[in-house]
């Protein structure tokens, strides 16, 4: 088996999934109950929160834990755009953002009378900034950008989008960074709002965080109790969170080492697609090297997924979020402007785990394909 | 170390725990990947679905897996209130109901304009039918109720109220089924929306459903992927999905015997209490066996908490999620209108794998606290 799906989600590392077991058996009890073992719950609630907040050199409480990171980008739109209603209703976005972005955007247009606007972005990931200027009003409250684009590993100028949104003090911004968080370093010092899931970095699924600058405030996505001051209801998950602290310091600690092993693999992996004739690369050298995407030109990708199944070859076309809207990407299309391309793009996604060994039997595999199967016009 | 708060959150039986590693270590894959890997947790997924949709006779599309019952509570709420806003802006609940109902709706009045009002609940947990009648008008859209008061365990008759409501079409009938699920079986027969979380009933956090009929439709909290019928975006969470049917199953196995076993324990530990001078029982009769709520008058119940914590005996005095708000309590303040009774009121909830003996030594730690810790007038 081959797995190269990595972006959609990871294995669980096992000294993570062991810890979680043995965490789980001793410490049951709800981090908000008085008693002693409700504080000691509450003590490593605090702990994890400490780590996670030092990654990303902010306060306690400006983590905020999520179920994951869905719910952060909801929480994080929905939260600003109904808590600052009142000074504009203005949004501004890109064409290239994960679907709880973008579908979240599009409920706050169609339901509650938000207006969204689109900032281009070139082949490089490169947003353009006057554009930017030009689309920012008094009525613009929150620019969202992906820190790395899910289906194509393109990487946004983020950091150079916060520089230039100093001078927007009323705009607030916020980044989905959920393909970046345990693979790459980021300075958030001009981020408001940045999202990111457990489940990417080799940890367990249904958790996740919002981090939340001081200097923003949100309406609450899930009300109740006051966890996560007040800003998240529900019992906190606390043994996921250990977990995915866990597995944020192994990734921090790792994470060099790692993306050397993994740019060898893109690198391995490129040079090998860009001898086939009828392969055209959809990802920039500039990108995360965590994914790389290509189309086999004339090819119908949903075909050439089930080509590879069949071999134990796991890869995507798309997010897996997307993966039931059928046909082409609309990602591709947007930065190439080529149907054909957006018709017959896949996505590789890496670990540390993959082996040059895979990407010679995948290679190998795309060839007898390309050989074996009828191209489509 | 006796441990009666369960009501709060539960330990997770360890067959499945064991379950979830096993599960985990072979099953990773995105349920909404194409690939084969993908299939076979979209599979797993539909397995857990049918199963939970079995025990509630509902239609497979009718379960929408959520993180827990705060996140199903709010779904229902808001999405319904979101939905059907041009239909009308009023809701009607109780003064009962947990933290992640009343602060939902509370967030509904004062940011999005919706009217919420309040029936009356009597002693013994009957909803007042005759001033629901009054309540409804033309504008109403809802109603929510609980099936379980996490602090009494005071039984709502929902099913009754149910009934009444089938005359009122136009109007959606939602129910916080949080302390019921997994210990008592329910007709959902009249009810549109419930709601409930897997810890209750010795299982993972993080995850919970909310049942959905055919005839209700929702805005979306979580926006994103087509998870969940595009109700709930977000990569689902599988492994404790799973683990979530896995226990409900052996709830319900077990249910009738565990229920016998409990009552036993709440009757002994009800005629203890019933002996001592100064301690007045809040639950009803009528109620859930798994939760006694009880007064020590003129004790601060934070101060009985403690001395008990110290002797390893977890109890609280009111739901986690309010643990926060000191002072009185507002439901048991609610039901008796006696604020002396709502300052010292204290919750046992039991579990099947609670003994007489624990109540033995609950109650003679609870005449020695009373002995040697001052009353407070």
């Amino acid at each position: 088996m081959i797995y190269f799906d990595y972006a959609s989600t990871s294995f669980v590392e096992s000294e993570v999934l062991e810890s979680y077991s043995k965490f789980l058996k001793d410490n049951f009890a709800n981090a908000d109950s008085l008693h002693h073992l409700g504080v000691i719950s509450s003590n490593y609630l605090s702990k994890a929160r400490e780590q996670v907040a030092s990654f990303f050199g902010v306060g306690e409480d400006e983590v905020i834990f999520t179920s994951g990171a869905s719910e952060s980008n909801n929480l994080a739109l929905k939260g600003v755009a109904f808590k600052y209603a009142s000074r504009g209703k203005k949004i501004i976005t890109t064409r290239l953002e994960h679907s709880s972005v973008s579908k979240t955007l599009e409920q706050l247009e169609q339901h509650f009378g938000y207006i969204i606007e689109y900032v281009d972005v070139d082949e490089n990931g490169k947003v353009d900034l006057k554009q930017l200027e030009r689309l920012i009003d008094n009525q613009t409250i929150l620019v969202s950008i992906c820190a790395i684009v899910s289906e194509t590993g393109h990487r946004l100028n983020v950091e150079q989008v916060g520089e230039f949104l100093k001078k927007y003090p009323k705009v607030f911004f916020h980044v989905d960074a959920t393909q970046l968080i345990g693979k790459y370093q980021i300075n958030i010092g001009n981020i408001d709002l940045l999202s990111f899931s457990a489940h990417k970095f080799y940890s367990l699924k249904g958790v996740g965080a919002l981090i939340k600058k001081h200097n923003v405030d949100l309406i609450p996505l899930i009300c109740g109790g006051e966890q996560e001051d007040g800003l998240r209801g529900g019992t906190s998950n606390v043994p996921s969170i250990m977990m995915m602290s866990k597995s944020l310091r192994l990734a921090y600690e790792n994470m060099k080492k790692r993306e050397k092993y993994v740019a060898s693999l893109y690198d391995y992996l490129y040079e090998k697609l860009s001898l086939i004739n009828g392969v055209t690369i959809n990802s920039s050298k500039e990108g995360s090297c965590y994914i790389l995407n290509f189309s086999v030109l004339d090819y119908r990708n949903e075909v050439l997924l089930n080509e590879f199944s069949k071999k134990e070859i796991y890869l995507s076309s798309k997010s897996a979020c997307s993966s039931k809207d059928k046909g082409l990407s609309k990602i591709v299309n947007y930065l190439y402007k080529d149907e054909r391309r957006a018709m017959s793009s896949l996505r590789v996604s890496f670990s540390y785990r993959n082996t040059k060994e895979e990407i010679d039997i995948f290679v190998q595999e795309l060839m007898d394909i390309m050989k074996r199967i009828k191209r489509v016009k």
